[in-house]
């Protein structure tokens, strides 16, 4: 049995990650909580608690509002990608649920704390709001369970910058506190999502035939995602880096490969803003290669470096048509 | 015909593309210049004049001594890879001839500056002598005809650390001043090197099987490198990035895809010194993903994607085996 | 009538501070909320909650514990000022008073956020607290009536660094928050207490022989620093950043300059940790100096430039003979 | 008899130093060496042409035209202060005598490694080409006998930014290689020339009674400095950092107060550009005020503190009388 907080920034595939977490046998989302990212705050709440009434978990799950916007630096947004109201401008009405008046960061310390060992974390958004509990509360890290993180890249190309992926690019301080602060964690970069958590067109296809509210839920607002991808690329399926983060938080047999790393985030570049430092078994030890980088620290997050892809959209499948 | 001036930190795989260039019929190589890097600098000095000797050139091309060290940060080196004097510590005798008197920034600016759009550099060290040529006289980077750069990485793992590559790993701030210059430029990274520039343990046999003086000179200068390779990653096989940026600069037709590309180097970050930032079509606008980024300014770069591994195999074959 | 919450990281002056407040008729002192920086942070608990008791408040103003660390830098501290426990090392008996159970941050927004436009701060420690509080909520800084900052420079000698002042070079990215909150603020610096902070031995004297139960905890309390002013500068004077900012605070007459400036904080820089950029009318337009810098922004901050030191040490004197 | 090399961006007070400097019995001016800095690079070529000719000096002191950019940085100029032609717009002939083809770092290295331990520099410009004789020739700061620099701030207010004076401003990073290459070396400040360069007005009009050619010429150039200081300051004085600097270098008996300190440069800083870090006895020592700083470095440079400011301007009297 797993005992789950949410920590989203409610657009597109997060909504899906959403999904797959409520409707998973032997799990408990005992809290949704928001983070600044994607899209409109406010609009991410509703999303949020649009999603549990959709899922069937309306008024059964509280959402906490959390910290607005990053910590340090200018907020940016995705509504590029995602349409302005993070659900392929699909203009949902309002849920029935109200998001709960206490904060993020107080219900994510106050629920860990009063459960230590016994909560999981899947963090998918900017990572403020797990960060500013670790900035007030330093046991906060060692009382989790396990965080699983959407965020950062695996040496190899970011979805903002060469460097940086978003959810590390919009809040590079919060990455960095987070990545230091002792969790029990696992990676799921980007470099991963590109390369495994692809629904590609056919499948989306299936799924939308599955013609369920859940499937007919899931084809409308990932539109955007399918129209970004079809604009840029030129082909019609769409990534679910949120998802497919959940996927293997739920089912470990996904991790196809997977190893103990060193990373750290990048909070002091000019063009390297967020940029996620992966250790790698192919580079000399760091104190052969430079005298004066010392000896490296130890392994802080296990990085998932392969996942199973058909596994995953099975699952998709599975949730979407149930 | 190509005027070349080669600039080199000569152990190891350096000096392999110098016999490549040196061997290449329509190639005179002009001068080459030594820049501090892999090894002792004056041991670089004396590999340079031993490589002419070897390769048949001995007192025909003169070697001018450049910056021992780089722009503003403390040298490290390479002696883990090519042993102590760089040449698999072969400990070979001192060359006939000498160094020149003067020194390399001079002799580029010289050069370059009294043979304007005539002179094509291979820059298959750090920076600095280049970029002090730059610093010296602004109008050096558009009087060169075109600077072939083995440097940086594309989007992908370094080699020294995760972000960054050896040569501008070693000095960041020389990287960004050339890749800022205006120079016609091509950029061959370490991510083609670890991809295309791989001789491996059979075809190593071959060349060694040529007996001739080169590739007995070939095999024994190389061995460090192997003995590197097969001690980190279980495979007898060398990786020879100087080589091949020298192979598809004397043959263009190596080149099997390219890209021209925004290119810039991180000097400022706390884990990210000398990382090449190389932008790629995948990626949004940057004014889109963060209206902060402004505009991307324009390419300033060819970067080699992939080029033609078996090719250049056999093109380092024929020279040796002359 | 002033209602205050008084952040501290209480040590020495930081005592004295209180002290101020606490015997100031027409201040009511809602609040002391502790944040990590000159000394153990526990010990910094039990020294506020002394001091209450000290002051005849003991049970009468909540304490509440806050940010152990700064956001993401290693802790330093003060003890070779203050000595081990930030009392000289007197080692007094433990309160009565405990401290609250919930956390400065939440009480800080909780207290200010009920009463908007009603609560006046001193923030005399690191800015951790305060950051974490605006980063939770960013309303927070609109709602605080008026934020007094010990902290910075003011174009001149730091006392960590030749950059920086403690408080800020301890935290500098929650400096730099708060300083870009939007508070109505004003900044009293180490420049200012270098200048108008210091209690002269003669009056030290003077206050001693005024032997009540105050001015004997302040002579013993105050040991450290006039040790520590002898040991370094051969004069057995005392500085009062904490107190002297309390006092202009308290008794606004005894600012005797100020000016209106654009105050922003260091954190990327490799020398100049915490540096606190404070505007000048000396200087050129900056858009003049260096068209990239473009315009100024807005003033944010009033910084005291001189304060009536003597007024100053008869207000100590005053509370201290009460 | 001093030997001595002047290194200037030749706009106002520049040439002032340059007066003093050739006026002085048993001072050699081996070379003047020019330096993009103040305005426009060739107008500086010819200010410094056109002084040499003023001082009866036209074709006995060689003029070498040096780099005409910061090393990494994009320009600025000080036309502000100095007027377009940074002779308050006086538009003077061109002077009898050309510029050097030679470059004003090979001419430095030149002389200096040809003259060890005998040449004085007196770096009353950006320090690019003192970095780049140093990039290219490391044994260079070992064989100058002094250095002499007018830049960076004593803890105190820059006048480009906060943290910053000009010279260091311009080129931080050749500051900091300066700074960091051994030389036996002064510094003049900034924040000495505020305090103490100073000539009065009253002192003005004593100098332009002297009805001189000099004197008049003094008049003249410096008119966009006085009107510069009225409108700014309402003070129709000027200030005189080059000429004071090379006042202290002619008599060291005009420095009142040194001291020797640890200085360096700042180049990674958002608001800090060009800071200059010097230590001072004030400080704990920096490994007990933070552990992680270490201990602090051997002093690099002796800081000027206070000079004679009466006699400067008697010296610049006599000079200007002659
Ligand atoms: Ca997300
Ligand atoms: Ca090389
Ligand atoms: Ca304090
Ligand atoms: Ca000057």
């Amino acid at each position: 049995a797993m005992r789950l907080i949410i920590d989203t920034d409610t657009a597109g595939d997060d909504c899906f990650s959403m999904l797959l977490a409520l409707h998973q046998p032997g799990v408990t989302v005992e809290a949704v909580t928001i983070c600044g990212g994607n899209i409109d705050f406010d609009q991410q709440v509703e999303n949020a608690l649009y999603t549990l009434e959709v899922a069937g978990k309306g008024g059964k799950v509280p959402v906490y509002p959390g910290c607005r916007r990053p910590m340090m630096r200018k907020p940016i947004d995705a509504e590029y990608v995602f349409g302005e109201d993070g659900m392929s401008d699909a203009h949902y009405p309002r849920a029935h649920q109200r998001p709960e008046a206490s904060h993020a960061v107080q219900a994510l310390i106050d629920i860990v704390m009063s459960n230590p060992g016994e909560i999981t974390i899947l963090a998918q958004a900017p990572l403020t709001n797990i960060a500013a509990a670790v900035v007030q509360e330093p046991r906060f890290a060692g009382a989790v369970k396990h965080l699983w993180i959407m965020g950062g890249t695996d040496n190899s190309l970011g979805n903002v910058t060469p460097a940086a992926e978003f959810n590390f690019y919009v809040d590079p301080e919060a990455a960095q506190i987070v990545m230091n602060a002792g969790f029990a964690c696992t990676l799921s970069t980007w470099t991963l999502s590109v390369q495994d958590s692809g629904i590609l067109a056919a499948e989306l296809a299936d799924i939308a035939a599955l013609d369920t509210p859940l499937s007919r839920f899931f084809t409308q607002v990932n539109q955007a995602s399918v129209d970004f991808s079809m604009a840029r690329y030129g082909v019609g399926d769409s990534l679910h880096p949120d998802a497919l983060t959940c996927a293997i938080m739920l089912d470990e047999s996904l991790i196809l490969e997977s190893g103990d790393c060193v990373v750290d985030v990048e909070t002091q570049g000019r063009l390297t803003r967020g940029y996620s430092s992966v250790s790698s078994p192919r580079l000399p030890a760091q104190e052969v290669a430079d005298p004066e980088l010392g000896s490296a620290t130890p392994a802080n997050a296990r990085v998932i470096r392969r996942a199973d892809r058909a596994a995953f959209v099975q699952m998709m499948r599975r949730a979407l048509g149930a």
